[in-house]
């Protein structure tokens, strides 16, 4: 029998979500736990892997399991068991051809610039520091041009597994928020790293070092090298995957019916 | 010659403001980084002392110094020197009759309740968790009966050593957004632990355990071992005091001219 799970986590203490040999991630932490309530060992297959330093508001993952087990008894049982920067939002049993992954239609990231003189001190873990004034009007426009169907090579660390370089670029905004510069973005798919490197990008347009046309140009010439830094993993959160509404998964995780 | 600044810091590795013997506070941590900016050894006196986890987002401090510092490379300095959770938004000249307690009119505050079935991963220092469902505008309708000037022995906790009881409570609002429960509060002074045993008994009028008159009778009836708990530190933040507008300082400290 399948089932889903929806998790937040703080990805400050762990080397990202994916299990490896040394040092903690968050899929051992969830393994470790969701094993402890079933008892047996499992394999949880998730959304959308996070790197060293990032959150998520709401990862989903699936694994079959035939204990019975309520999907309150599994929320609460995994909540008692995982470490505090780790907390089950809701389980449930899903049809057996769910899969978090492929089954998902988008995700969904957003990064939270703070735009001041002064590095933070509070919420450190949650941000990314600029110094100079940045013009959010101005990355905004730049970012439009990275709407609809397109190779982001540009965009995609060399370490990157995925077998092509095309994604959909679904909606991206750029809106400052008093001191902060906060940048939301959903696509069908993100190559490794495409996220930081589209932010690292749309800073020079930002301080108005380079103008807004750079962006697109950057995407057009599909070069790496020539685009801006990886912005730091501090400064993002993975709000999560949109599964078509005929699933049934809760509403945050679900595209308009 | 006296100088001001205004200082954020997250409480979550503090033992609080106040120096200790023993434990780390904010106070020891400012005072080491500002005297090596000045090379001499200085007391810092602040506006509100907060307590172990509380965290700030301008605490402001005055101190004496005759070496000759700019504001910019007294801010720098210390930015350099400080550890990561501690950072001087602005350093300022101010007139020697400044005093960052006494000159302070206000102060305010700001308590953050996750309110919702889970417990939270994400800023779980920055958030208390309340998991039965909060009526936000019952809370603050029970807090209004706090405004005024008012003998507040009920909220005060036995440690408190203020010479009375006394204070003026300016503003007080209770405020739901999505998954949280804001209360913010400003009083001229406050007394010890009087926002979290604020915060404590407004709990249970939010969980429908207490009918919305509770509060004003508890105030009125000024005894501490009937009112709710202390609301726990970690939701606690110190928005910060205000002083008159005559004395120049930046705009998030002053109040209105």
């Amino acid at each position: 029998m399948r089932h889903a799970l929806g998790i937040e986590y703080d990805g400050s203490g762990f080397s990202g979500w994916q299990r490896l040999k040394h040092g903690p991630s968050v899929q051992a932490e969830v393994e470790a736990a969701l094993g402890f309530v079933l008892d047996h060992p499992v394999d949880v297959t998730c959304a959308g892997r996070t790197d060293a330093g990032v959150h998520a508001a709401c990862q989903v993952v699936h694994f079959d399991s035939e204990a019975p087990r309520t999907p309150y008894a599994l929320r609460q049982g995994m909540n008692s068991r995982l470490a505090r920067s780790v907390s089950v939002l809701w389980a449930m049993p899903v049809p057996d051809d769910f899969h978090a992954r492929y089954s998902a239609r988008a995700r969904r990231y957003r990064y939270r610039i703070l735009n001041r003189a002064v590095r933070p001190a509070l919420l450190r873990e949650h941000l990314t520091w600029e110094r100079l004034p940045l013009d959010a009007a101005a990355m905004h426009a730049a970012a439009q041009a990275l709407v609809g169907e397109h190779d982001f090579s540009a965009f995609r660390t060399v370490h990157c597994q995925a077998p092509h370089p095309v994604r959909e670029l679904q909606q991206i905004s750029v809106v400052r928020e008093g001191e902060q510069v906060i940048v939301e973005v959903q696509a069908n798919a993100f190559l490794h790293h495409m996220v930081r490197n589209i932010v690292g990008s749309l800073l020079p347009v930002g301080r108005g070092e380079r103008p807004a046309e750079w962006v697109g140009e950057l995407l057009a010439g599909r070069d790496r090298s020539v685009a801006g830094p990886t912005a730091p993993a501090a400064g993002l959160l993975f709000l999560g995957p949109r599964y078509p509404a005929a699933w049934g998964l809760p509403a945050g995780v679900s595209l308009p019916g």
